[in-house]
């Protein structure tokens, strides 16, 4: 089916998906924040073939959250960086990630999650906060326009 | 084009997606979090039709993130209710929620985000830290497998 465009939805996360909904976007913006820039790079990776690999990444491109540009001064490669609002979906791939290390594993399964450089240790657990620090679930969230037909 | 499964990946991420990287399902997903329970307020929210909806919501209780049940104790309505599995999603939509709010919405624009119950306070934003506390950004961290061939 056609898929609805909730560009002018006054919910963030319906918004958020309009934009990198797509599931290769995400996994192009992923391999991104661990370090991919070239073409030839996320093509291997992703295993796509040029032509799709080509029109995610201008629409990334299009949507502010990769900037395309020469590796270095003078350079006749190009490169995909991430810009400050790409970067700002680290935390939204990162917990993605470790709902998959969770629930998606058997025990003994080979993965190898993102970890601290400077330590080579584990990361958090994402969690959501209050703003005094209190773990929440979703019953502790009140929500506004989510459940408004504005929403859908 | 056709999508590849990444079942068997090995990186968290791409699991994660084989699972809840449909457009739709995420939304249900959100939508049960904020507290809709209801085929038809899942309808009415989402504005689905009832074959495709059907089809989503029969995916997510396969998965286990949603199950289905009763609303009562001898109810004739049934209702469907996440999972820990389902509810480990949070973080997700938060974190997707607070990405949209900060970049695709103009200043004044309407929208309300979750809030705390127990306040009506807003939510901490969620970032990637260290099992040490410091905030980590994608240049501090590094990754096995997410970039070996394993992963695409």
């Amino acid at each position: 089916m056609r898929r609805k465009s909730f560009e002018s939805a006054t919910c963030p996360v319906a918004r958020s998906l309009d934009v990198v909904g797509d599931w290769w976007s995400l996994l192009i913006v992923r391999d991104a924040l661990y370090g991919t820039r070239r073409f030839s790079e996320f093509r291997r990776s992703l295993g796509l073939a040029s032509n799709v690999l080509s029109a995610r990444l201008k629409a990334l491109v299009e949507q502010g959250i990769l900037a395309n540009g020469p590796a270095a001064e003078g350079s006749s490669y190009r490169e995909y960086r991430l810009t400050e609002k790409g970067e700002a979906l680290l935390p939204v791939i990162v917990a993605l990630g470790q709902w998959g290390s969770e629930f998606l594993f058997e025990p003994g399964e080979t993965q190898a999650p993102p970890l601290d450089a400077a330590t080579g240790g584990e990361l958090r657990r994402i969690v959501v906060k209050a703003s005094d620090g209190r773990v929440l679930k979703s019953k502790d969230l009140v929500v506004g326009s989510f459940l408004t037909p504005s929403c859908g």
